[in-house]
């Protein structure tokens, strides 16, 4: 189940017609998900940060891939056909007089990403120079606002993630429990993502106390799981280059009533999220409406609620925010998480995420059933 | 073994040293290995796109890390006491404005990363801000060159991370035969990684064919191995945040005399670079000395023999690349691979890779002994 070439042709006519508006000569990519957007081209070469790739849209004709040599086969897989080369890495001249050439070749205004989220993966000396070769400014979200709406095939490789993602959280229990180290418990919960059937695991954070967590994003300690803990895990893993992105959490032995309680808190505010969530509401809506739930639950009064959702796709986070200021309407197609958290008195964070897809009938989660109450482990 | 306050404090004074010289007033440092390297930052958000993260070094004093408020209590864990934070995502001013008041405050030119390998992880809106508050320039590769030479902890680390990856290796036999898709190979290689001790494997890549492989970047197809068929596995992956980075060759069954003596020549142009990798010695000069060595091996004619290795540590890959072009000087504590590949006649490319640091007493291999064949499987 590849992304097809008609949809590349339909993603470009897209590109094209808002590029036409906004009145550019060309996009130019830099990033991995801008680049694999156009063309289907998927590898974790990324990982090095040595050479930069480029794609040129432009505002007629074919994309034109300005790319290192090693990548050329692959490149010549997908059903990109203009594809310049040049043995990277070069000390003197990265392909940046290639880039400029093909840019001035295509010409008008270039528009690169400017806004948040995005940034210019290419050397800040390159990037002078190209914006000294050029006139370069913003693509005005173009980019963004088209990767925001997922076609079928998108939305189908989303949900295989989130379903993998899904029986691995199944099993947590044949791997966690009262004196096991939490680092182990990460390594093993990758372990089994990639059994279930993950290409890779690119995320995953987690977090551990009686009443939720101190913090969402640091590194797995060797501290053994205790009885009347509460263990969170959040997984972002890639089938097929798409993500997934929730969390489950579980209990070992019997939770504290308050943590619970925040559970249940957690779970209402996820349905109020979704029931929010219909076609030409803001993201700011579906903020308020969880916000709402959260604040009448057992919260320290007073609590920033943070970003209680966001985008999802070819990136772990993309797209709108759910925060009282993003005021992007939603539309069908669009794949978002919603991620409730609460503040519990005396204790941590507690934080609840599962996925969905924006439809004409309203939000449909593509994440498996949440538990209704903490899993016991 | 984590990295220690009195080693910050090292890198810092170094850092600040080469910034009195450059006439820089500090340093503004934005992408995931820079900022670990002044603070000991240590998490897997830095997946999600969404948030920029700052940290300014300044001419004189500690470093200041101008950060998201997600991101408070787990730099409060490391050495850094001065933690500016903003509640992000936020749509109208993500950041831009603390950080700018910041650099405004230490005052001087303000340096970043320029060259080969670097980006500034940032919006081109909130550059362009910056560059328009304040003077930004070069920081003449003084991040890069103080990354380059590896402290006794950070070798330890990344021997470490070779052991594990070598235990994975010597395990393929397990997971890989004739008739099993490459895919499968690929998922169950990185479960060998973790259960080997992997905290996590952001890098996997492979090739096969009977003669060498087509690509080496591609992601594994449902391709069953065929008898006779050489496998190449190549991973980085990551241990108290430091990577390996090393393959190793297998054949299903017997394989083409052909192929083993590709292997047997790479063996050998990998000991000339060991030879040559002296301290003293240039990039270039560990380059001529492997591409001698396959010159004189079955390869096509005429070949590009591309890059032969490079530096790493923080990164899959940083610092020099042994081309003919690098005039790097090899210093001791420099750690760097060497992975000589060839093309072979009617076949095409093998590729051996092995990890080294660099010693007043020559080249000391840390990624363990490669077989002196190819590893039947």
């Amino acid at each position: 189940m590849t992304i097809t070439t008609p949809e590349f042709v339909a993603r470009l006519a897209r590109a094209q017609s808002a590029m036409a508006a906004a009145g550019l000569g060309a996009l130019l990519l830099s990033t991995e998900a801008d680049l694999r957007y156009f063309t289907g081209f998927l590898t974790r070469f990324w990982e090095s940060p040595t050479r930069p790739w480029y794609l040129v849209v432009p505002a007629k004709g074919d994309p034109i891939a300005v790319i290192p040599s090693i990548g050329a086969a692959l490149m010549g897989k997908t059903w990109i056909r203009d594809i310049r080369t040049w043995v990277s890495p070069d000390l003197n001249d990265d392909g940046v007089s290639l880039l400029i050439a093909t840019l001035q070749e295509v010409g008008g205004d270039i528009g690169m990403p400017f806004g948040l989220e995005s940034h210019a993966r290419m050397p800040l000396a390159a990037l002078a120079q190209v914006q000294a070769a050029v006139t370069m400014r913003s693509d005005q979200g173009i980019v963004a606002g088209l990767r925001a709406v997922k076609s079928a095939d998108e939305i189908a490789k989303i949900t295989k993630s989130c379903a993998i993602a899904g029986r691995a959280f199944a099993r947590v229990g044949e791997i966690a429990g009262q004196g096991v180290p939490l680092s182990r418990v990460f390594r093993n919960f990758q372990r089994l993502c990639l059994e279930e059937g993950a290409d890779w695991v690119p995320y995953l954070a987690g977090g551990v106390g009686r009443l939720g967590y101190d913090d969402v994003i640091s590194p797995a300690t060797d501290a053994p799981l205790q009885t009347g803990e509460v263990l969170m895990l959040d997984t972002g893993l890639i089938r097929d280059g798409y993500f997934c992105d929730f969390d489950r959490n579980y209990v070992v032995g019997a939770p504290d009533p308050l943590a619970e309680e925040g559970y249940a808190c957690l779970l209402a505010a996820t349905d109020a999220g979704r029931k929010a969530a219909q076609v030409g509401a803001m993201a700011a809506d579906v903020f308020h409406a969880m916000a709402d739930v959260i604040a009448h639950g057992p919260s320290v009064a007073g609590t920033d609620p943070g970003r209680l959702g966001h985008g999802l796709g070819m990136q772990l986070t993309e797209g709108m925010s759910l925060i009282p200021t993003d005021r992007t309407t939603l539309v069908a197609g669009m794949v978002i998480t919603l991620e409730p958290g609460i503040t519990l008195p005396g204790g941590g964070y507690l934080v609840h995420e599962d996925n969905f897809v924006i439809s004409a009938d309203g939000a449909v989660q593509i994440s498996p059933p949440a538990w209704p109450q903490l899993q016991r482990i």
